[in-house]
C-alpha cells in the first residue's frame, strides 16, 4: 500500500520539465510565454526546451525570468500535425518531440510536455520510454470539469488506442484510480465504466466482462467500482474516474467540447444582443469570468499518458500560454507526487494478465 | 426524385397522432397537458390516447379543448422503464405502448408518440410495424442544436442498435439525409461520418469502408458526403447529418447533454452569487431566455425511429408538457411531409444490400 502511506516524495526539490517547443499550432513563442508564466508561479521548476537553437535563444533572451532556468537542446526537425505516427517512429530522430522524450528517458527531466501531434507523441513515447511492466495498452487520461469537490473527474482512454478489451479496461481502471488518488488525494476513487443504459442487459457484451473484472479487482486496486455509467454521468459527482476505450472516449470528449463551445458562443451573442444585455454582461463580469475559468478547457489542459516508464503530458495543439502553463503545472504535480512509481507498483500488485507475455 | 418535386402531401388535412399516455416518468397528466398544448397551437391535430380508460377520461374531461379531439383507447397494462425489451415483445400485448403502435399499424393514426422505455418501444415498433424493405437496422435520429441556419443538425443512430456495419451506416446516411431534406427543406444535405481524427489513417477500419460506400452512393442518395467528422463537429455548420453506430451516438448525445446541464447549472449559480450578478441576470433575462430556448433539450425533444413502416417519435422519459408538445409537433411535421413514404422510395432506389436476404 505504498501509494497511500508515502507523502509527496519530491516536495521542495527542483523539478525539471522537458518541453517540446515546436509542433503546436501557435509556434514556439506561445510555448515560451507559457513556461515563463509557470516559472513565475513556481520557483522550483526548471526547463529543458527542445527546438531550433537560434529561434529559442531569441525567445528566451527576451524573458529575464527564464534566463537561468532554461537549457536549450537543439533539434532542427519538427513533427507536423499531419505526420503519420508510423512514419514519425521511423524518421522521428532529430525532431524536438523525440528530443523532449529523450530527456525523460535519460533521467535529466522529471516529465515531458508537448502540444504536438497526439498519435506521434504516443508512438514515440512508447518507442522510447516503453510500457510499464504489466501494461498492455497505455492510455491518455484527461481531466473533465465536474460536480465533485475537486472540480474535475478523470476519463480514460481518450484516444491512445481505438480498441480496448476487458483486460485493458481493467488496467485503465487501475491507472485512472492511481492518478486520482495521487493527483486529487482521494483515498478510494469511485470508478465507473462508460456504457449505454445503466441496466445490465444493455450495451456491449465485452463491457459486461470488463465490469466483472473490475468488481473482482476493486479491493486489490483500492478503488470502488460503481458499475456502468452513461455519458451524462461524466461531469457528475457519482464517479471520480470514467473508464472507456479510446474511440468512445475521444468522441465523448470532443462532443462535450463542441457543446461547451456552442453554448459559450451563444452566450456571448446573447449578451451582445441589446444595450440592456450588454450592461448586464458588465455587471455580471466577475461571476461569468469565474464560470468561464471553471469550464475553460485551457485550464484543465493536459492529457496524461498513463502506463509508460515516464510521465508525458499532451497539451492541446492549439494551446496558448495559459494552456501550456496549465499542462506544465500538471506535469509538476505528477512528478512531485512520485505518481508514476506508484502506478507501476499498483499495476504490478494486481497482476493483470499481460498480453505481451503471450505474444512472445 | 419524388422527394424533391412533391410538395407537402397532407397539408390542410386532419392529422391523427397516436399517443402512449403511460410509461413516462411524470405520468399521464404531463402527457395530457402536452397534447392539450399541441391542440391549442394546431387545430388540425386529433389524438388517439392509449392508457387506462378511467384515468384518462378524468384528465381529458378537465380540458375543454381536447373533448372532441381525443379518442381514448383503453389499455390497462404499462411498460415500465426497467422492463427488458425481449420480455415486452413476448408479453407486451395489452400495454398502452403496444396499443399506441397498433393505431399506426392499422392506419388509424399518422404517427405515434411515446415517452416510454426506448428499447421496448423500438422492439415493439419493429415487431408490429416491421422494417422498411431494404433496411437492415432501423435507427433513432435526434435533432442537435447547431450553428446551421435551421438551428439543428440530425445525428443517427443514437441507440436503436449498439452495432452497425458499413452497409448499416450507409443506410443511416440515406435515412438521415431524407429526414433532413423533408424536415428542414435542405435539397442536398451534407453527411459526415463520426470518427476520431479527420485524417484518413486514424479511426476504425470499418469506418473507412463505410466512408467509401457513402462516397459511391452520394449521387443516387442525393446527399453530399463530407467525409469524417469529429465529436466537436456535431453542433457545427460543416454538416447537416452525422452518421454513427448506436453505441457511439448514444455516448456522444449523453456527454453533450451532461455538459449542457453542467454549464447551465454553473451559470445559474454564477448569477446567484452576488447582488450585482442577480441584477445582471434580471437585465439579461430576455437574452438568456432566448439562449436557453435555443439549447433546451425539451424543445428539440423527440428521437425519430427511421426505417420502419410507420413513424414513431420517442420522447424523453422525463418529458414534461413542453417536451411532449415538441414531440407531437415533430410527429405532425413528419406526417404532413409524407416523409416515411419518401424514405422508403429512397432506400429502395439505392438498393443497399439487405442482409436479411442472405439470412433466409
Amino acid at each position: 500500500m505504498a501509494d497511500m502511506s508515502d507523502s509527496k516524495i519530491n516536495v521542495g526539490r527542483r523539478i525539471v520539465i522537458s518541453v517540446d517547443a515546436m509542433g503546436g499550432d501557435r509556434g514556439p513563442a506561445a510555448v515560451v510565454a507559457g513556461i515563463s508564466r509557470s516559472a513565475k508561479k513556481n520557483s522550483e521548476i526548471e526547463f529543458i526546451l527542445h527546438g531550433p537553437q537560434d529561434e529559442l535563444e531569441k525567445l528566451i533572451s527576451r524573458r529575464k525570468l527564464l534566463k537561468d532556468r532554461v537549457i536549450i537542446r537543439d533539434a532542427q526537425k519538427v513533427v507536423h500535425m499531419d505526420d503519420k505516427p508510423s512514419q514519425v517512429m521511423r524518421q522521428g530522430k532529430g525532431t524536438s518531440m523525440w528530443s523532449a522524450i529523450e530527456s525523460v528517458k535519460n533521467g535529466e527531466a522529471n516529465a515531458c510536455v508537448s502540444c504536438g501531434n497526439t498519435g506521434a507523441l504516443m508512438a514515440l513515447s512508447m518507442l522510447r520510454l516503453r510500457k510499464l511492466p504489466g501494461v498492455n495498452r497505455p492510455a491518455i487520461a484527461v481531466l473533465w470539469p465536474s460536480r465533485n469537490p475537486s472540480g474535475s473527474n478523470v476519463m480514460l482512454d481518450v484516444g491512445a488506442d481505438i480498441r480496448a478489451d476487458e483486460n485493458d479496461l481493467l488496467q485503465y481502471a487501475l491507472m485512472g484510480a492511481s492518478y486520482v488518488r495521487n493527483g486529487f488525494n482521494i483515498p478510494k476513487p469511485r470508478v465507473g465504466l462508460l456504457n449505454v443504459g445503466t441496466e445490465e442487459f444493455k450495451g456491449r457484451p465485452e463491457l459486461k466482462e470488463a465490469g466483472d473484472l473490475m468488481s473482482q479487482h476493486a479491493d486489490t486496486g483500492n478503488f470502488e467500482y460503481v458499475g456502468f455509467v452513461e455519458g451524462n454521468d461524466i461531469p457528475s459527482d457519482r464517479v471520480d474516474v470514467i473508464v472507456t476505450d479510446g474511440f468512445t472516449g475521444n468522441i465523448a470528449l470532443k462532443s462535450a467540447e463542441g457543446t461547451a463551445k456552442l453554448i459559450s458562443g451563444l452566450l456571448k451573442e446573447a449578451f451582445n444582443h441589446t444595450p440592456l444585455s450588454k450592461l448586464a454582461a458588465m455587471l455580471a463580469y466577475t461571476s461569468l469570468r469565474r464560470l468561464s475559468k471553471r469550464i475553460d478547457p485551457r485550464r484543465v489542459n493536459g492529457g496524461v499518458f498513463l502506463g509508460l516508464n515516464g510521465t508525458v503530458v499532451k497539451s492541446h495543439g492549439s494551446a496558448d500560454a495559459t494552456s501550456i502553463s496549465a499542462a506544465v503545472k500538471l506535469a509538476v504535480q505528477l512528478a512531485q507526487s512520485g505518481f508514476n512509481e506508484r502506478l507501476a507498483a499498483r499495476v504490478a500488485s494486481v497482476g493483470v494478465k499481460d498480453k505481451s507475455d503471450n505474444e512472445e
